[in-house]
């Protein structure tokens, strides 16, 4: 009789090994904190005795879960955002947040968050990606937690680097630091092909190779992201890693949603791992991942949460039979993906596509003790058959398609005990529950400040400068544009420029919550040739404050527009970031005579609105200006522009385009 | 102040009436059974004092969820197989483990275990399907559980009736029993469309509008379904439904995957419910149902596990989301079915298209209180925002998003306490988990028996009947089909009719685990003109045991087929029913000329074998048999029938057509 650590008997034992072997009842013998045999109960029994023997009857002793992708201390973000899209949630919600608040104190508590979590539903390892990685890796040390924390490196500056040279410093410094730690294996995670550049990602292959450490990498999460891969370096997204080098240190790819056979086959050649996280690809509608082809090509596939902003939690039993479900509803065929398959990308294929199969991912001899042990007498698995192959189709059946992460007793990872009878044993979970309000609450405080008006708001998505322009302006209904034309020849007004634009303007509205209006533009400058071909588009976003800032006579306008920049969003992702209450589109066919009078440039916009469709033409006199003498100047050359015109002061029009839209359409007159 | 039974206070309470509203702390008055008030616990709790006062701090408080569809009873055959076709599942096992099964104290045992869970999960209502459905009624009553009660009527005979007049006289005798209780709500189940008959469907609609109780019916479930019926009736099953006079009473549909627009807005015209039942119409790959649509249309929706057996599990909390999540990767949409929406569905909504929104379904005043107490302090849950629109979207996102079934603390089902602290109070877990495991026991020993052999497991099937047939026969090679021609001529055998065919057959081989082989047959019977088009295709299912059953001199053999039948399910069916280690084709032209000599009858096959192609012709010729007597006589006559054709004994061939064929192929040879 030899004697070792531990011993857990009589459960129905589940390998996990490639031959998915079963032992009803079954045992596992530990020392050292690694599985020293596994087999039936009686034959081990008959020859171990133990320091400790637990017995596991009633429940399935299973390998630990590995969670191929999160990023744990998003969990601090958990349901701050949800039921939006991907560019609103990430650049509208994550990204500024992570700006304000992404700390390496933020990474830990969020880490060990993560870890109280995964343990709780039977997870002994899982795969990181985030900033201040060193944090998250200490964290997850100190819970007793497997990990392969890898540092993220963008080509933007990140929370925790200004530069992505700085970025690849930080993960040398970082990799250094951790390799050949027993429980965290310190990985390099260039974020993804569109947030880097090659430098970037040749720089992170030489240090993983140089380290013999994995990269993390996000490839082809979205369909939009590749279709822009290919625009740029006219080579699918895994080509053009694969030119770069990248594949030559071990790979683990996240998501891969969007790839098709050949590409994948490229990842099979290299032995890249692959980790498919279904909740999250749903719930950002990202698209299907193809699982059943990449398992097909004999590819390690694991399941991955992702990140708790995204899912929104880290259930790695959810994950699994989701995984299962989705697979047969998108092949259209209900034996795809069978539950044994699905419990092996949760544990043993996830180990494989982590590099980490040496260590964990099945209950095998000489691997390190990575143990769930899940109680099997609930009522929602209650009953079980014992039909099908040995019975051990019944059992991952009763796991993946009924079993709950509650369901989960006792975990054991690296040989120790991390939870006893749902008892986390190496985390304070009421501290962590304490310290993470209180980080909730800032943020709170943080988003509410920032809808407080739609200017706070604006600024918060940042990429834009925050500059006030003034512009003297003043406006003319004339029934016919000849008129305009007339006097710029009499008077020789010769233009020193001319161009021709459509332009559509959408105006978002926002009632009483905030008087300013923002106005999305889309600038379609056309040729000065006949056919007038449109020669460029250009985009701009607009916060106009109080319009009226000052009125000199003949009602020439001072007026203020707060905020003037390239529009780098969609006029989809403006609407759902600042949901405004209303919206009124004006589209007009602009023509703009550049001219001096009095020795100062003015711009005359001579317009037709045809949306809604509004009778005459209006010729808009406007000039920029930067300060109060310089404006009161400009009105005096206005109005003697006006006479030049022989504008009486009835053909003078008040109103905004976009009030004189609103009232054409009935809507009710727009702020201010 | 008032006095009242019971007052929730203390709680995040969330009506989920239409306009959302949050009371946080909020408090909910209850008093005999029914919902006397509710608001802000301050203003609650200074209005009434209470017999028992429950503090909810750190709780959710919202309406018990609603279950739209399920089948109680099925909870018995939970994981009794997986990861099979529907047919296969559903004609391979759920059928004949319900013909041999399924009986009152069954669906009686099956519902009360449904009760248990669903109370688990929060559900404090559901909508049920089933035979026998008096014995769910009773066990759901006694339970204390909310339920519509469906008995199913079918066309075929079922567990509960020989035909369906007797269905529908059972249905009207369950009805007449049950209508006006407090907790049950009978109605009438017409199973389907494709399993129903007019008469069938216009009985239910007179049952259903005498007693002004809902009928129950799926519809469109799977692609299949709806083509078959469209090529049935000329008419989309919705219009056929509508002229059968259905919906003339309420009605609630269940699954409703494959309707465009035009059929839902027939629903809708006539306020049929529908339930949703996302995890089954994944795990079976019925495809996606158009839920998006169906809301925008104005229709209820409800969300539905569907039995325990496709599911596999009856947790509202996972079901709701993934109604969320479902919706967005369908729609290509992150923001389609947000949580509040989906919240509405499991609980107002769901109430609505079961037709019982008058008595649950949210916390309003004067509805019956049906209420889930849920823990919000959870580490999983952690942390949570105030952010969006008053809170609400924030609690209704961690409810979806991050809420388990195992964080509802209590349950009240029309004001009568079920759960407290996960405690069941109605009903004995203990003593249901006991006899359910009794139940399964006898279940995998009736799968085990008919798994023995593959004649067991094709009776186990049904729909054909047992017949063994004998034959005498013999088998001879030649270089030209020429010479048979020739003697047929030279010795004025005419034939009394000839026929000819492409035989395809596949014989399914079970190696060590059964000598039987199962030859599927397709038979394309051509036509006897000059193109040979093809007249008619016949399938055919033969179990062939001990082929040689006995020998005659010059190797002339009795053989016996134990089992010919037409074959009902397609060629994918048997295989994936009887899941075959090995399987050959042998494609072959046939040439039959039936003659008669010596005043008998006998077949004369001329065939060439195309797949795999086997060199020159053979002639086989065939005489049924019933007796041993009868064999010897024709034995002899098939002895002279060689000595006509020349034949030599050594181009008698000993070997079936799939031996040769395996031969040629290089596969180990077939048993026997």
């Amino acid at each position: 009789m030899a004697h070792i650590d531990l011993l857990l008997t009589g459960g129905d034992l589940l390998t996990v090994n490639k031959p998915f072997d079963r032992f009803s009842p079954g045992a596992l013998a530990i020392h050292d904190g690694v599985i020293e045999a596994v087999g039936p109960a009686r034959e081990i029994t008959d020859t171990y005795t133990a320091d400790e023997v637990v017995d596991c009857q009633g429940c399935a002793i299973i390998p630990g879960l590995v969670n191929g992708h999160t990023h744990a201390p998003m969990t601090l973000l958990r349901g701050l955002a949800d039921d939006l899209r991907l560019d609103v949630w990430l650049m509208g919600y994550m990204m500024p947040v992570e700006r304000e608040f992404v700390r390496p104190d933020f990474c830990w508590l969020g880490a060990q968050l993560a870890c109280a979590e995964m343990f709780r539903s039977g997870v002994t390892c899982y795969g990181d990606m985030y900033y201040y990685e060193e944090a998250v890796a200490d964290a997850t040390a100190e819970a007793g937690m497997r990990a392969v924390c890898a540092q993220s490196i963008l080509k933007f500056p990140t929370p925790d680097s200004a530069s992505f040279d700085a970025g690849l410093r930080l993960a040398q410094d970082f990799v250094t630091r951790w390799v050949g730690h027993d429980l965290i294996l310190p990985a390099v995670g260039p974020h993804a092909a569109y947030t880097a550049t090659a430098e970037l990602l040749r720089g992170s292959t030489q240090l993983a190779r140089a380290y013999d450490v994995p990269i993390h990498i996000h490839i082809a999460e979205t369909e939009e992201e590749v279709s822009q891969q290919v625009e740029t370096h006219q080579r699918p997204v895994v080509s053009w890693l694969e030119d770069q080098g990248l594949f030559e240190a071990p790979v683990t790819a996240h998501h891969c949603v969007h790839l098709d056979d050949d590409q994948l086959r490229v990842l099979r050649h290299h032995r890249v791992g692959i980790t498919h996280n279904p909740s999250s690809n749903l719930k950002l509608a990202s698209g299907f991942a193809p699982v059943t082809r990449m398992l097909a090509l004999g590819i390690p596939v694991s399941v991955g949460t992702d990140g708790a902003a995204s899912n929104n939690d880290l259930d790695m039993f959810e994950e699994m039979r989701l995984a299962a479900l989705l697979a047969k509803g998108v092949s259209d065929d209900p034996t795809a993906l069978p539950a044994r398959q699905a419990l092996a990308m949760a544990t043993r294929l996830g180990a494989e596509a982590l590099h980490v199969a040496h260590q964990t991912g099945s209950l095998e001899v000489g691997k390190q003790a990575d143990v769930a042990v899940v109680d099997l007498e609930r009522i929602h698995l209650t009953p079980r058959f014992e039909h099908g192959s040995d019975g051990g189709d019944s059992l991952a059946s009763a796991l993946v398609y009924s079993g709950k992460s509650t369901d989960v007793r006792h975990v054991l990872c690296n040989g120790r005990w991390v939870m006893r009878d749902r008892e986390l044993l190496t985390l304070d979970v009421e501290e962590l529950r304490r310290r993470a309000a209180k980080v909730a609450g800032r943020i709170d405080t943080f988003l509410a400040a920032r809808e407080e008006n739609v200017l706070s708001k604006l600024v918060a998505i940042g990429g834009v400068d925050r500059v006030e322009t003034f512009e003297v302006q003043v406006r003319i209904r004339f029934d016919d544009a000849a008129v305009v034309e007339e006097v710029l020849e009499r008077e020789h007004l010769t233009p020193v420029r001319t161009s021709r634009r459509h332009q559509y303007d959408t105006y978002f509205l926002f009632g009483e919550r905030d008087t300013s209006r923002l106005r999305y533009r889309e600038d379609e400058v056309l040729a000065e040739t006949v056919d007038g071909q449109i020669e460029n588009v250009v985009y701009r976003l607009t916060l106009i404050g109080e319009t009226k800032h000052r009125e000199f006579p003949r009602s020439i306008l001072l007026s203020r527009s707060r905020f003037d920049a390239p529009a780098t969003h969609s006029r989809r992702f403006y609407r759902e970031y600042f949901q405004p209450e209303d919206e009124i589109r004006v589209h007009k066919h602009r023509r703009r005579y550049h001219v001096r009078y009095g020795g100062t440039d003015f711009a005359l916009n001579l317009d037709r609105v045809t949306r809604p469709p509004l009778p005459g033409v209006y010729l808009e006199i406007t000039s920029r200006t930067w300060s109060a003498q310089d404006a009161e100047r400009k009105a005096q050359l206005m109005a003697e522009l006006l006479d030049l015109f022989g504008v009486a002061t009835r053909e003078i029009v008040r109103a905004e385009y976009v009030e004189l839209a609103a009232d054409q359409l009935g809507s009710p007159a727009p702020n201010p």
